[in-house]
């Protein structure tokens, strides 16, 4: 199982429209990925290491897959329509982590 | 639900060891957090966005609690003996996220 986390930079002048993200563009990215894409986590950012402190992203999103191939060949054809939805909810452009689950 | 988010840049000289993660730190994390930590998910970074391109992070460890106040009540008297062991898996410093689950 892979992870391809979706993270929203935190910086001062960032802005990040969750309600448009969950209520639009999750739903489109599911919709075009199908049943590639077997989940997705949504999260928001509280808070950094030292009580108080700023989280270092505003937002992430976590979607699981089977495989990194079966990542790629389900993103690939739609990745222009996901990326020209991101000025709808956020003036930041996100950094994209791939990982491997690890069991422990 | 929160989840506090461990994450080891990726910079060209980091190095990690997994295997004493898996088998040493994480299993000292959970034995001194108890039943506040909830769940933990290791995983470790393979790729960015392009393809060949790397990860951002090396590793990432997401801790579960049900609270902040959870996992501040629970991580704050063990959080020095935690940092100490670092040395011994990594020569990076981890970045720190704590966020709340969005249910979309």
């Amino acid at each position: 199982m892979i992870t391809v986390s979706v993270m929203y930079p935190n910086h001062q002048v960032s802005t990040f429209d969750m309600t448009y993200y969950c209520q639009f563009h999750i739903p489109m990215v599911r919709q075009k990925l199908g049943s590639a894409l077997k989940g997705v986590v949504v999260e928001q950012g509280i808070a950094g290491e030292e009580p108080g402190s700023p989280a270092p992203y505003l937002a992430l999103a976590h979607l699981f897959f089977e495989s990194l191939q079966a990542f790629q060949t389900s993103f690939a054809p739609h990745v222009q329509e996901f990326e020209a939805d991101i000025p709808n909810y956020t003036n930041t452009q996100p950094t994209i982590q791939i990982s491997e689950v690890v069991h422990v």
